[in-house]
């Protein structure tokens, strides 16, 4: 918990805050409903990990913005960064309600995953083999979010899961990529992943 | 509100009701950021209508539910689905609270649209030149989202709105796209709707 350390003593702005409390909502929505897909318990538990960091980004959001009002003008429109932050908030609590359901062992009806794999964005694992033209190159390279439509939540390696893989990233054989996208945008990228396809995007990567 | 009366002479599936719930959800999370961005109160409109299609969607999930459990381990599964249900209602009323923010006219701090355009997936107004590739092209034809990893959550044509285009919908100049995607495939998108890129994806389009 290195980063919650340095948090503490170099304080973000609101803004970074801010930023940081979106990519997070956003990425736990995509680990609960992966939790709940491949019923893995390691994955909802990071999703509650991300759900306490977020009440503490709440509440430094909170603080730094009483400092900050300093006119009726201004005081409504810090109000609206804690409305939208409360807003965030919630999405954040259902997400975590919905890795609970993993953690607690509920019967999953089928219709769950189904929906989860024919709704509009799907998730789904894409495993990686030796001969991939992705393997050894970084996401920061790849950048398959915007070459191949897929976006990368998180990677299995062997035991040990990495979630939300920053830029430096980089693939190695055997990986397991947690990709969410259309169900065309995910079939290919399992397709390069094989090896099958050797071509990313329009190699602008 | 035709598709309303519809819905209630043929009721949907479990499974269809449930898939809808999911895509609904997600196009309110982006149409409210969408409102709120662009202080859109149309959009915004559309969030709560989309509410209410929800509330009504979550009714006809519990009837079926109550209707179909018929065991112990039926009861417990369904049980799952109703709390799926919920949370994705929870998530659907925060987005509801966003929309309500633009409708009421809050002064909004400047620090909420950029936390919008600088967090990890960014929204855009994408305009259409006459001479783009895109032009005379169906979202289906196109599939934006593969080839360009860029959602295109609404259109503005005229002073119309379209939200959630089909796969049939066809692109004219003039139109104005509004995409979901990384900033680099957002601004990628951008050049080819201008007509300066004239290739897209790696045309599988």
């Amino acid at each position: 918990m290195e980063e919650f350390e340095e948090f503490e003593y170099q304080p973000k702005s609101v803004k970074e805050i801010f930023i940081e409390m979106k990519n997070i909502v956003e990425l736990m929505v995509d680990l609960a409903y992966t939790a709940i897909l491949f019923g893995d318990k390691e994955i909802a538990e990071e999703v509650l990990d991300l759900e306490e960091r977020m009440d503490l980004l709440n509440y430094h959001l909170m603080t730094h913005a009483v400092l900050a009002a300093r006119s009726p003008k201004e005081a409504e429109q810090i109000t609206s960064v804690l409305q939208m932050a409360n807003s965030i908030e919630d999405i954040s609590n259902a997400a975590g309600d919905l890795a609970k359901m993993v953690l607690e062992g509920v019967e999953l009806h089928p219709v769950i995953t189904e929906a989860i794999m024919e709704s509009e964005e799907v998730i789904a694992k894409i495993p990686v083999s030796s001969d991939s033209v992705i393997v050894g190159k970084t996401l920061g390279e790849l950048d398959l979010a915007t070459n191949t439509g897929v976006w990368i939540i998180a990677v299995k390696r062997g035991k040990r899961w990495i979630f939300a893989p920053d830029k430096d990233f980089k693939i190695k054989p055997e990986d397991i990529l947690i990709g969410r996208g259309t169900h065309t945008s995910v079939e290919h990228l399992k397709e390069i992943a094989r090896g099958i396809i050797r071509v990313i995007g329009d190699e602008r990567a």
